[in-house]
């Protein structure tokens, strides 16, 4: 029996080692995969400049199109993948079928989820209308040179594509029972409350921190932040870490911190949730860092969620849920271009030891993609 | 100009390097200088079967006891020194003369002190009353094996004192301003509460312990636990450490800890402290280990004082404040078997570089050991 197109093209990506940020090899055999479709193909390394080692630089990026008239619909991903960890059953970098199962390293995060759509686009014809592939290869790290630089790289090609189509493994318990419509927003915060040290049996001579932050703490736990909406779940402020690091059991400490954690939804922004915090904090008498990952994203429930909860009926018989639950996503750029839904394969083995896609999720998901496509190009 | 009885003997202490748990020499330089005034002196190890490196045994101690008829007068202290550290201006245990200053480790707490007191006897008639030295070589340490085992040796030879002076550094800013009549008790607790571990993305499969943990803390704030005495201060409660240690801002952590230190006086017992404490912690889900390092005590204003204010006031022109401040010390082990007060040298340098006791101070305190003893014995 002979490889499906889209089990032989999984096979080739999957057999490319690429931990993020990656580059080349895996990007050639993508890019070996499109041009005989009638894609052109642009590659360019972003961040060449940055020395920072935390950001990742440089990263590789490409950007596939094939134009036509009528509707552009593209679909996004990444070809980087999460360093595979000690105790595989077999070669991470090296796919190999046990069971119904494919191994290695990225097969439903998401080099299985590119393979079924480049399989698709062999059933889609190419007067369908414009189809794009926005292929980072820094999804998994800090994704500053990736997705956002392909954003550019589009506008400059004004190549913007009306849908975009995020493969991210969405599905949960199996294929097709949730896609994503939105993301929640993010923000990281780092309370510092100082005091002055001394000792415990003269605590009049010190002054000590960790009571102001406790008071500051139950005020923020103290906080409801909205109810959620029809698509997203309550605001959630989670107090993840306090840290006072005082080992001598007689001295008052000099410094009490702590660190929350927020995820919002889109009755809320990050720049007043800081501000917010911060003039609480502030009262209390401590100082606050924040870092905002993300802010919260929607496309509310529209044509392209439509689309794909059709196909995905059609091929599987069950309607996904239209999820907003869950960590970030590239999706979160995306967003600002056009509407965004993320579908694609079970995520219970992604960034986990052992990955691997079903053999028939993968056929699945071909048409699932190949009947999107053709319902958004109309 | 030759040294005073008490310099001479200061200087030979401190020349014996004794850091704590002490043993062998410097008890043999103490034993030398006693034997010609007429004690008789017992000297014994105690933990010697303790393995447990945590009890710091074996620990020597000294009793040297002069008989007579009349009153049983006692001086306890150590011997043993904490570590001197890095940055002397001088070796450590090599005493010497700056200014008006002996240096060396050991010079206020509390070579110089047992220095005094042996100075003093020379001018003390042995019919004056019965006189013991109850000196240990472990009061900085664990002090498990110290002035405890001391206690026990005296009820074995039934050689139990009427008063004890304790020569520990109780003067502050000059010779003679303060002498200690008690101590505050002392309780330090570790909270523990736990939860499950999980993602802040998903916070409803996960259980955050640190909200329980603020909870319980702020209780503990609110506690009032008294008002103080006419001798002692308010009872006091420190939060002294918080702890979760989660590097991850994307983990919602499994446990959280934090740590109290309660300094508190006899109104309270530690026993109830715990109890009480552990009460409010269990209710709002963690659990409560609690070491009670001492209760407090106080040996109320009577006879002793009074011998001390007026030796101080005869000597200095000051009266003593009775004071209950400070850290623990073995008078809490003393005070059981009769009233105790502690009185000595300036504290300002006590534990630090550059420990040292202005050579006026020595003689001063000699002379009020001197008074002491005489008035305690009439
Ligand atoms: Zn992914
Ligand atoms: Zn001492």
């Amino acid at each position: 029996m002979t490889d499906s197109l889209a089990l032989a093209y999984a096979r080739k990506l999957i057999a490319c080692e690429s931990i993020t940020p990656a580059t080349g090899a895996v990007f050639d055999a993508l890019e070996e995969m499109l041009t005989p479709l009638g894609f052109a193909v642009d590659r360019f390394l972003s961040g060449e400049d940055d020395q920072n080692p935390a950001h990742g630089a440089p990263v590789e990026n490409l950007f596939a199109i094939r134009k036509s008239s009528g509707r552009h619909f593209a679909f996004a991903g990444h070809l980087d993948v999460v360093p595979p960890g000690d105790g595989w059953g077999s070669d991470p970098f090296v796919p190999e079928i046990r069971g119904d199962l494919l191994h290695g390293r990225g097969a439903v995060d998401m080099k299985g989820s590119i393979a079924a759509f480049v399989a698709a686009l062999h059933s889609i014809p190419e007067d369908a209308g414009t189809i794009s592939l926005i292929i980072t290869g820094d999804e998994e790290g800090p994704a500053i040179y990736g997705t956002r630089a392909l954003i550019d790289h589009m506008h400059a090609r004004q190549s913007v594509p009306d849908f975009c189509l995020v493969g991210e493994p969405t599905s949960v318990h199996r294929l097709g029972d949730m896609m994503k419509i939105g993301r929640r927003g993010s923000v990281n915060m780092w309370i510092s409350v100082a005091g002055t040290q001394g000792h415990v049996a003269y605590p009049h001579l010190a002054d000590n921190p960790i009571p102001r932050l406790i008071k500051i703490l139950a005020e923020i736990e103290a906080i409801h932040l909205d109810d959620g909406t029809d698509w997203f779940q309550p605001s959630n402020i989670e107090i993840t870490d306090m840290q006072v690091g005082n080992k001598a059991t007689n001295v008052i400490p000099a410094k009490a911190e702590a660190r929350l954690s927020i995820r919002f939804n889109d009755l809320q922004q990050g720049d007043a949730l800081v501000e917010r915090l911060r003039t609480l904090i502030e009262a209390g008498g401590g100082t606050l860092t924040a870092m905002i990952s993300g802010e919260a994203f929607l496309t509310p429930p529209g044509e392209l969620s439509a689309a794909i909860s059709e196909a995905v009926e059609a091929v599987t018989g069950i309607q996904p849920e239209a999820s907003t639950t869950g960590g970030t996503s590239d999706a979160r750029f995306l967003t600002r271009v056009c509407p965004v839904v993320e579908f694609g394969l079970c995520n219970a083995t992604m960034h986990k030891l052992d990955e691997a896609v079903a053999l028939a999720d993968l056929e699945a998901l071909t048409e699932i993609y190949r009947r999107v496509a053709l319902k958004i190009l109309g």
